[in-house]
């Protein structure tokens, strides 16, 4: 597959997550609480975890049903976070993907609600009624996510990154904390693509190894546009961690040596489909030349 | 059953909750993200949730196991919600159970990230690896857990509730508040007990009757504590939401005309056990008293 068919086929996924954002977050939940939390949601991103669902699902030719609700899952628990870390007692941050945060614009307690009750959105939406989802897919997704969303995973993360503002970091303790706070959730939006269909144990570990490496390259890559791009361009506010005397991979590696790194997980992250038996790896092979390549 | 049977009931019920929470909520997630959630949840509370999923998985003769996993993930989403509530941006409390509330203790981001992590800590907890839940159980539990906690049911509330502040409501109006606020994870414990064993649809009603009425009896019987008991005795601020302008059962109804309020859907609660064709529906009949006659 080349570009000319992977474009097509991303545009496709982003419209299908788009629809069903649209359909399953309620704009009818009491007292403004559904506006706050589709403004948190809807229109923006760049949807990488969902697109990572649907591509791993289509690798092991899995349940599409299933992964739809997932790849909702997946982003609404992102979108949760970002919403509860552009606040105040967090990053105090007024930018997001363009527009005012959450809590700019409705304040915030109703933020932290609309956080909060996206989270649980997240596995609402992992357990339909009825038998859309397989009983025992709906469960094995909940505890794939819940794990990359909890102690272990994100908001462990978080938890390290509150507490190495001003500290000095080596690349060991800095790679540890995103693999928690990004790295975990972009390897669950693989796995949970993947557990939509039959998939051997040889070939989870080679997707759990691709997840780990897209979800290091990500944060890295995060860090390199975040030092060399503006605002604007990225839609919040840029060098806000640097600034803020938070560790990033451009300040313990420098800049291009924070450019090999991303291309070195690259090459992970391919090397790890090359040994899986998947039959159609190339959109998620794709998927880490454009989180790599991206711009913004 | 009479009083001297519950009690130790209750007692070891209790015990194996508290247990449950010390092994489950971890002591080692990072950088005191594991310390403050630890705070947030274990060594108080009145457990009334937890009891009322053991009492009803006993009513249904369910498995007890997963009973337990369903009692300690209704008190983590209940004690993430205090967590969250007390912050600044929302009631502003520094005092819960007796004790410095978690924002005062840890600082407001790690509240927030602890709160978060408890939501989904409890989703985790419902979800173990292997075969101790039966899969389409853990998905059932997850289902009815996430639809109480989220926007129709909790979280739902709490917007309502921000936006009454310094409002008149009606009876009407303040009962749906609480019914999603306080009664909808109330009547979901209920739930989530009986969905650990088999039950009729008849007896599901009954069920889900009896949770209603119990849920709103808790809340009722709060707002008159509230405005007739010392913060010593409640171990948090007394008398907190009317001084804000927030309306209560005592302000809408007067203190005598919310007691008999309480009594009558004590009595509802009865009525709705007494229709069902449960075998054991006795303890859940004393926790309904337990609920109205508390004095803290």
């Amino acid at each position: 597959m080349n570009d000319d068919a992977f474009d097509p086929w991303a545009r496709r996924a982003l419209a299908e997550v788009e629809s069903a954002l649209e359909r399953w977050v309620p704009a009818d939940a009491p007292a403004g609480l559904g506006e706050a939390m589709r403004y948190g949601v809807l229109d923006g991103g760049k949807r990488v975890r969902p697109l990572l669902v649907l591509a791993a699902c289509e690798a092991v030719d899995g349940d599409a049903a299933a992964a739809l609700r997932a790849a909702v899952a997946v982003e609404l628990i992102h979108a949760y976070s970002l919403v509860h870390d552009d606040m105040p007692c967090m990053d105090d941050d007024v930018l997001r993907r363009g527009k005012p945060t959450v809590h700019v614009r409705y304040g915030q307690a109703q933020a932290m609600l609309a956080g909060d009750a996206m989270q649980a959105l997240a596995f609402e939406i992992l357990t339909p009624d009825g038998d859309a989802v397989a009983p025992a897919l709906q469960a094995r997704l909940c505890g794939l996510l819940a794990r990359a969303a909890g102690h272990a995973g994100m908001a462990g993360g978080q938890a390290i990154d509150l507490a190495s503002t001003g500290k000095r970091l080596d690349e060991a303790t800095l790679s540890d904390m995103h693999q928690r706070k990004t790295g975990a959730l972009l390897q669950a939006s693989v796995l949970m693509g993947a557990a939509c269909g039959a998939v051997s144990a040889h070939d989870w570990r080679a997707l759990a190894g691709y997840g780990a490496a897209i979800g290091l390259a990500f944060q890295v890559v995060d860090d390199i546009l975040d030092s060399t791009q503006a605002s604007e361009t990225l839609g919040k506010t840029a060098g806000k961690d640097a600034d803020a005397g938070k560790p990033t991979y451009v300040t313990v590696l420098g800049v291009d040596a924070a450019r090999r790194r991303a291309h070195a997980l690259r090459a992970q992250a391919h090397a790890a489909l090359a040994r899986s038996t998947l039959a159609q790896p190339a959109r998620l092979a794709l998927l880490a030349d454009r989180i790599v390549d991206r711009e913004s």
